[in-house]
């Protein structure tokens, strides 16, 4: 798997427009065949701040998530709304195996 | 949901001894009835990193883990395995909604 942590912080007047936009891009992203998870989860203790969990079944899935018109329409969406640029670590999967994403 | 990114960093003569103790931790963790996902994340651009992403049905599920023989065990045995203390951050779920996690 290839898996991409992105970690967003909003202004706060931009939570909720922030939530949603990412909620559409999730919805859409999770029909591509090479996306095996696309969570958002929201900080209990700053909830301008946020990271989405971005699985992909390999390299190549990322960059054709990339080519999307969700994406750009997500991208285009939230560049007024972050506070900082958005930052990004890249992980392998240690558990679940490959075969455990479903 | 109650979920907690457990972030790590280990001594690069402890990697596999930590990936081990961790497989291991997580294999009974998932066995809880509180527990929803328990994953074992490694960095890709440095291997001595990793995070455990802790997904409880609620908060009394993250504090019946804590009181488990295998999370002492984990916990004893990955303490001389870290360069520094571990850290956590707490998130709420926005996608999957509750119901949503299996």
């Amino acid at each position: 798997m290839y898996i991409v942590h992105v970690f967003v912080h909003v202004k706060p007047e931009a939570i909720e427009a922030f939530k949603s936009a990412s909620q559409e891009n999730a919805s859409h992203s999770l029909r591509e065949p090479g996306v095996a998870r696309f969570d958002l989860l929201q900080e209990s203790e700053d909830p301008t701040r946020f990271v989405l969990l971005e699985v992909y079944r390999d390299k190549s899935a990322a960059a054709s998530h990339k080519e999307t018109a969700h994406y750009a329409r997500w991208r285009d969406a939230v560049e007024p709304l972050m506070q900082e640029p958005r930052s990004r670590i890249l992980y392998q999967n240690i558990q679940p195996a490959d075969e455990g994403w479903g």
